[in-house]
């Protein structure tokens, strides 16, 4: 049996440390066969591990803005040489927002800040998949993934302008995959993953008590990073290679539970 | 019998000539008994005709960028004046994108454009509501409405990068309406419409063929502008006080349909 | 100003006592200008007080099965002779599990019970657009209205197969109002409602608290009959003209809030 | 590596011939590693090749009427005796719509064909379900898979009540999943597959010019059966634990595809 991703290549956004799921995403990643490198930000760089799961998983780190579109060019150049040839995957797990940080409530945002996290956290996933469009960097059928959240399609309040941004990102994986499809047979999703205890997701107000909620609503219980990153193995693998322009939930079950026994419980 | 907008005041923006759906809005929203100031961007009040509007209808024209928070919290504070007391009623009705005037691919973005079509087209509409929000300036059981398009749920590849900006504004709804619903009892909706040969319309690429195709995949045709404002009153009225948070299509029946028999001669 | 519905005609099944829906709407109906016919099972004629309601809007009373074509035929040629002309607007309100009533569980049916359960909440819908159709019965422009429930789209655990049966609904509603559309321009749409303290609801278990979670998790709080009947109303008026094949939330934003501060202070 | 479904046990219905989707999903997990049983009713079993398959792929058949929950008591018996254990995944891959035989048209039904087509396209998935679970024969962590199109979700009018049908099984499928989820941790799903040339699907009238349609309308082309198999290992496997209650569209991006360049050329 050969490993599912023997002979792939990629790039992987966004590991800071062994609780993100771009992490655990590389070291499944590593152990189905397949080479990429590892980029963040630079600030993620200094404060993060990455450093640690390059040397185990025999990855370059390449440093870059991925709202800046001449380091993304860099970073698509220097992928390939670094990986003898075009690539077959992209992770991309990025977000951030100036207004959660800075405790702006969603009613009173600063709309500077709004503006980044639009940024930062979908236009990032255009300006990625426009680079690798211009420069042709992607296989037929390869695969590119954005990690989102369900609150793009439902209100979860202290999500505030996260929000916002992940159904911008979802609209983007659809029109981009719809492009990128047709001219290059390229899949483009995005999986919506249960709330989940990485650095990003504890920024956020009250979060302890939301994973509660969202694990008494979901019938098989929050999915963990480890689950989300065999899922995104998956849909990096040939299984699923008519699999496109879909926002796919890995969730437990939550996304289609109205309330479950153990909520009702509380009323 | 009253009249169904009878006492109630609003706002309507983005009136700039008799093809804009804002324009019959503000028509039959005057002929259902309601007041309003009527309002668009400097550029836009020049170059439409929306002082002989103003005239058949009784309202004052306030100019106004509904990108700029003083600019809008100064429209708010005067229409109050104006009308004398607090609103019931709000359409937004803006949109713009500098790709698709630029003749810009959804692959080839420029990204200072992309940020300006997300503002001006879907940040606006939050400021909107901020503003409001922030004034108390709008009654409970008031009714705010976006102007959107099924681009936001899938792809109609000329729609380009306003595709994005309405999966964002839909996005602002469904936020701003929860918050504004729990404090005010405010609420928010999309009006999802069949595409309509307004000015703003007609700039985009194979615009005449694309309303026949969804003219002939429509069961009841494609809905027109007055049918809009029509479905727009209704939700304006006290007749639906408990949609919130919605995007309503009014398409004729477009959105459920996977294909009609009509298209289906064509293949 | 003329009344809403003024001239216009039309059926309502299902009014059972004033705490249905279903009364509500003819009420308004009625006041609305509308001449209507009143239709129920024997066994809800016998059980109700429809005969108060009947002399109130001056409406005659008209016994049918709605799973029976013939009754139905029956049923439609009588309203039709009664009120001088082809109907306008038909409201379905119907819905009985023999498993809700005697207990079973979902994962423990009784599939004769399902087979009832689907026959008499959702078939009798196509029944009597079928028989409206092949009798010609509904003008142009004609509204059919469906009541149904959120758990068509997500599960609630004690809505037991009552979810399976609005699934099927919401179906026909789509297939139906394509071809009713195409073929005489009479638009289908369900109205997916709050949950509802009338006789109906209160048989399903642990209704109380669940009226009492669903409250807490809309930022309007729960629709109630009367405000549901004004929404029936405004789609039975010619200001939604173009709106068709659509399941249309009025449910104070349930639908779309995640989870609510308020139900967030359980967790 | 090992296999992916190595040591996992199943149940596969459906299986006609080599176009069929059960078949090719029959020799993948085959190839995987799986060892199941092989199922049809008594006419399809005449009427098809399984033996060949049974035989390639070391199974057993099982003679088996799917809405008899007799008879799936006996199977699920049998194929547990026969396989040596509980089972890790089930292929529910049935469908019959005596209306689409006969040429009867939606707007006129035999109700009695509509009953039939409910009971043994969807319900018969249901009587699956509470078979193995009332049986509790199936792991922790296990599989069900249903096949279903899109018509569950918007119209097209030749699939005729079929549509319904695939509604009312997505929704069992959420139901069901939801208990069976909460009880033993087994998830439950449909595909929802782009149109395949399988024998069932070669009844509905103008299906290959509906074949084409779909094709110009998706960006990767239409799915063939042998991708679909695929997808349903992926889904069998334990890389998508967490997914459960989902309708999974595996169809190119039609799904998600508004309209496209290809069918645009036609208007």
């Amino acid at each position: 049996m050969t490993k599912l991703l023997e002979g792939k290549r990629g790039i992987i956004f966004g590991a800071l440390n062994d609780k993100s799921i771009a992490w655990k995403v590389a070291e499944k990643a590593a152990e189905q066969g397949a080479k990429f490198t590892l980029t963040n930000a630079p600030i993620a760089l200094r404060m993060g591990e990455i450093n640690a799961l390059a040397e185990k998983t025999g990855s370059a780190v390449i440093t870059a803005d991925a709202t800046d579109m001449n380091d993304l060019k860099a970073l698509f150049e220097k992928s390939q040489e670094e990986l003898g040839g075009k690539l077959d995957f992209v992770l991309h797990s990025i977000g951030m927002s100036p207004n959660v940080r800075k405790g702006k409530h969603y009613t009173g945002l600063d709309h500077n800040f709004y503006a980044k996290t639009l940024d930062v956290s979908a236009a990032s996933f255009h300006k990625v998949l426009q680079t690798a469009y211009e420069m042709d960097a992607i296989n037929e059928w390869g695969s590119v993934l954005g990690l989102t959240y369900i609150a793009a399609q439902r209100v979860f309040p202290d999500y505030n302008d996260m929000a916002d941004a992940k159904a911008l990102l979802e609209s983007i994986a659809r029109s981009f995959g719809y492009h990128y499809g047709v001219k290059r047979k390229v899949r483009v999703n995005t999986i919506s993953q249960s709330p989940t205890p990485t650095t990003a997701g504890t920024g956020v107000k009250g979060f302890d008590s939301f994973i509660n909620y969202a694990d008494s609503m979901s019938p098989l219980g929050n999915a963990d990073a480890s689950a989300c990153a065999d899922y995104c193995i998956s849909m990096f693998s040939d299984l699923t290679r008519f699999v496109t322009m879909q926002n796919l939930f890995h969730d437990g079950g939550f996304s289609f539970t109205g309330v479950s026994e153990k909520v009702m419980e509380k009323f």
